[in-house]
């Protein structure tokens, strides 16, 4: 039976610590346990291998879609390219979330985008602001922007304080992507 | 084909913050999504109902076993029935650990049958020590003990910066259960 909330609230998981992507991946987990449909946009990330792929795509009331290049952003200056893809996944963002189809929706490095300035952040707060009663968003990515903060109901800040690895130690595949 | 992990490390999730048993499901999916194998072992919970546990019986190389009594032990002063049922969590942690059969194993609230004072934090610094190398353990769990902290190679603090609840407000299913 199709399952609908009550009342969808706005969350953000922020900080520098681990875990914020996990987070939302395991929210959605529970949602689409509860028969809820569930969207994910991803920003900045796309276009490489990374493990939740091969789970989420056989799970049922999941959809995924992710716009990026196969390479973090953040490891050279953006271009328009970066820019371009960015504000396709949030031309995405507003329909789906505005359409009320999906009980909740994760935008995925959101915050990263914002802090690249990928995107304008008065975008952002407008979707917050308009997403239908019923919608859970679900905003992750260091860097939150205030504004950002300021509107959402829920916030956690994923705070780093402990990690072993140095620079340049390769992730681990099946752990860290 | 059979994954292996060439070196597990010991990874906690703790703080007053939403996220960590979340951040913990999330990197399970993503490690099955590897063939990675998982068990989760969840202390104090259990016997209730909660959304992630429909997917999670559909997930190929996950096993999920909970102990507890269908409600959250924190509720009320611990009972025996509470002491046993987490000596017996941790002496399935202790064999699935020590098998090595498993890639990745989730101790979930395990922190929190500590700060209880269910189990003892020797057995549960003995635990991470003894590990085999290429095992990942994860433990999740407010107040993780000064002793864990110290021993875990990653730790992430989830730290509440907002929320919406007051006490009373029911949680909501599919989000919060």
């Amino acid at each position: 039976m199709r399952q609908r909330l009550e009342k969808g609230i706005t969350q953000v998981y922020t900080g520098n610590g681990k875990g914020k992507t996990s987070a939302a991946f395991g929210l959605a987990l529970r949602a689409v346990g509860r028969s809820l449909k569930v969207y994910v946009i991803q920003f900045i990330k796309g276009g490489f291998d990374y493990g939740e792929l091969y789970i989420v795509k056989r799970l049922p009331n999941l959809k995924l879609e992710a716009f990026g290049r196969g390479r973090f952003v953040t490891e050279v200056p953006p271009t328009k390219e970066d820019v371009k893809l960015a504000k396709e996944a949030l031309a995405l963002a507003r329909e789906v979330v505005s359409s009320g189809e999906y009980d909740v929706v994760i935008l995925d490095e959101i915050n990263v985008a914002l802090s690249l300035k990928l995107i304008g952040v008065d975008e952002v707060t407008d979707l917050i602001r308009d997403k239908p009663d019923h919608v859970e968003l679900v905003l992750t990515g260091r860097d939150a922007p205030p504004e950002v903060v300021e509107l959402a109901d829920l916030v956690t800040e994923m705070r780093e304080i402990k990690h072993p690895y140095t620079k340049g130690t390769p992730p681990r595949k099946g752990i860290e992507y």
